[in-house]
């Protein structure tokens, strides 16, 4: 047992021993489990806690229900060894947090009289009355350390207990970050064990061809991988652990070198950096103007495009031609073209890059014309069927695809593909 | 045990005995627990399960790690009657939920040569080479019954064990959500107790205006009501109780009416509807055309049109006119109006929907030209300061909106003010 520490601001490290260490975020609150609240507090408790170096190895929804909450908690007493409760600390009946940890730690409740001076003293600074239901925020197990709300009313508690450190932090968010500052130092990290994360984004291979690739770097340990796919690509998660910094650095970016030999140039980006960005750049640094003629994609290549900041740089603007009747009015598509092949065709789309370029006096033009669904769709040409046009002073690629999706998950890896067709562009990776 | 029953459509409902149920939602995958994904497919079982008046009463989210979902699976099974899973049904090597649900329920997994060869057809359909380690997918637990999965390649199952129901379902949300409609015939309810819920949708409204304007309903227990703000607005949550189907529509029907009264055209829709949808209905319905003319939303506007199907029949196209060059040559807006007012303004706004109108030869013609920011902001026109217009043959509405946020966040809610705008114009509620 730690002993009672100087609480708040400067509080000191713990004496806990860090064996291997394991955390579990259990989010408390009934409206979490309504479906129409994004759980905040987890969201920011995971990333703080991997900036730490800790992992979370699950996390955890209950609702106010004290008995179940007692259970999850015992639980999670025998199988984890850092726990972070969030909510359930008010002054209201069911705010159960208190209770629950007491009983599943065996600890009785106790007034901590300073505490509840501090909470009566912030009461009357608001202005608002102090009721006696308020005096159960004061009321923390025995052997706890009480930790000051400086945004809201309910203060938190640390409380370590047979080798286990129980963290119980506010439900309200910002007075959930504010208190993390000051409960953080009491943290005890796995010693000799550091954490770097990468993710890879790949995109032109499915996720058995990834998976096919980095088979070998799958079973190990340390790095441990792992392989996630959504309309955007496919993402390779990496974690490794090391004795210090510097090492799991040296192991994360040994295999990143295998996994981009092997991989090559469908990598596209790491970690939060996406295709619009990583497309700016390279226009930026190779000083080249682009404009858009989209059909399927509706816009979506622009906004996404425009979501970059800095976007006006290279991106003048673009056409959205839906109909047969835009595409010749307005962009200039020849209609001959388009009665021969077809607006979802090869020879259409090539036609949409060239003349945008021509109509926005930039470096590339592009196009992507296709059918998004779920109507529209013929057994030569089914819903998904997308061509993407690239077109520079002396050239053309056009690139045909089959999506596989809704409507929206076409559109998406339809403006991806387009996207990408520019990147390989721009890294000369395009044959002539 | 029910009897291996016919599988997809028409399945029908299981003989399991009602008691009293808890269901739980297992969501797998490291990603989830990386902080920067949020869990959509909690969300959506979540609403799901309540509209058949089923509380979730917890949520836990396990990495890819076999033994350690395999305890929480077992300990699901001791104290839930409804285990709902989702994620780690693929072909990878990190796919460990039939691993881990065979082992948790002590049934072998056994290979499904109807569900193979299922797969092995889907994966022909699609020009997709089935590989040896695709099988996997075909193994479900003996005495599981497999659900296709239409969207996807990796089937999910059903299955009952000791009076308790385990569903398993992809973990890409679009694969899951089509499944949802064949899985929840087997969905066993609790009698007498039925939830009705409802979004109603505001935009023009503060949350605090709202919050005023409903005080007197949100105090109640039953319908329970709640609000939330996103860029789209802000939303009014109900959840009606009721003994029968009836009596919780009849409660619900109620207070959405009494609110509807108080906040009037504010509100532009409910439930899973969206601005677009709203939008597109009624220009389909008042059989006019619209073209836009975007420049600080980037293409947004004409994206989320075109994310409603058949918007091809009033929406022929849109141009992006991001920078003044091409306001001027593209659009063909006046250079004086521009250099007098400058291109955030009032007068470029009206210019910009009045020429875009005219040159697409549409009903209405729609503009929006701001500051979305981080960069470009001054004293006089900050970052936010947003002009929308709409134009129709003989009148123009120019709108000044200051939004606050990120860049993402302003383009959002420029685009929400520009659709509603029309909204408003369609429903004849702009003054003349």
């Amino acid at each position: 047992m730690a002993e009672r520490l100087i609480r708040n601001e400067g509080v000191e490290s713990s004496t806990l021993s860090a064996g291997s260490m394991s955390a579990v975020i259990i989010n408390i609150g009934s409206e979490l489990l309504s479906g129409d609240v994004i759980n905040k507090n987890f969201l920011f408790l995971t990333q703080k806690l991997q900036e730490e170096g800790i992992d979370i190895v699950a996390q955890i929804i209950v609702g106010d229900e004290r008995e179940h909450l007692t259970r999850i908690l015992k639980d999670s007493l025998s199988h984890y060894s850092q726990i972070f409760v969030t909510g359930g600390l008010g002054a209201t009946e069911d705010d159960i947090t208190r209770e629950a940890i007491s009983s599943s730690v065996n600890k009785p409740l106790v007034l901590d009289k300073k505490l509840l001076k501090e909470i009566k003293s912030r009461y009357e600074k608001w202005g608002k009355r102090f009721l006696p239901v308020h005096e159960r925020m004061a009321k923390i197990p025995e052997g706890a350390i009480p930790v000051t709300n400086y945004v809201g009313a309910a203060p938190g508690f640390y409380l370590e207990c047979e080798g286990r450190q129980i963290f119980a932090l506010p439900g309200v968010p910002e007075e959930m970050r504010d208190m993390w500052g000051r409960i953080r130092t009491f943290l005890v990290r796995e010693k000799n064990v550091i954490i770097r994360k990468r993710v890879l984004k790949c995109w032109g291979l499915s996720e058995s061809e990834v998976n096919g690739k980095i088979k070998s770097f799958l079973e190990k340990d340390n790095p441990r991988l792992g392989i996630t796919v959504n309309p955007y690509g496919v993402e390779i998660r990496i974690k490794a652990k090391g004795g210090s910094p510097r090492q799991a650095e040296e192991i994360l970016e040994k295999v990143e070198r295998n996994i981009k030999d092997t991989i090559g140039d469908n990598i596209y980006a790491a970690d939060t950096t996406d295709m619009e960005k990583v497309v700016g750049m390279l226009l930026t640094l190779k000083k080249k103007s682009i404009s858009l003629a989209e059909s399927c994609t509706g816009g979506l290549i622009s906004h996404r495009l425009t979501n970059v900041p800095g976007s006006s740089q290279y991106f003048t603007g673009g056409i959205i031609v839906y109909s047969n009747k835009s595409k010749i009015e307005k962009l200039g598509v020849d209609p001959e073209i388009l009665e021969k092949y077809g607006a979802v065709s090869k020879e259409t789309a090539r036609e949409m890059a060239v003349r945008i370029r021509e109509k926005m006096g930039t470096d590339l033009g592009i196009a992507v014309t296709g059918i998004a669904g779920p109507a529209g769709g013929t057994r030569e040409k089914p819903v998904g069927l997308v061509y993407t046009a690239l077109s520079e002073a002396n050239n053309c690629w056009v690139e045909e695809h089959r999506f596989i999706g809704e409507r929206i998950s076409i559109k998406i890896k339809s403006s991806q593909a387009a996207l990408d067709l520019v990147r390989r562009y721009l890294l000369e990776l395009l044959k002539k």
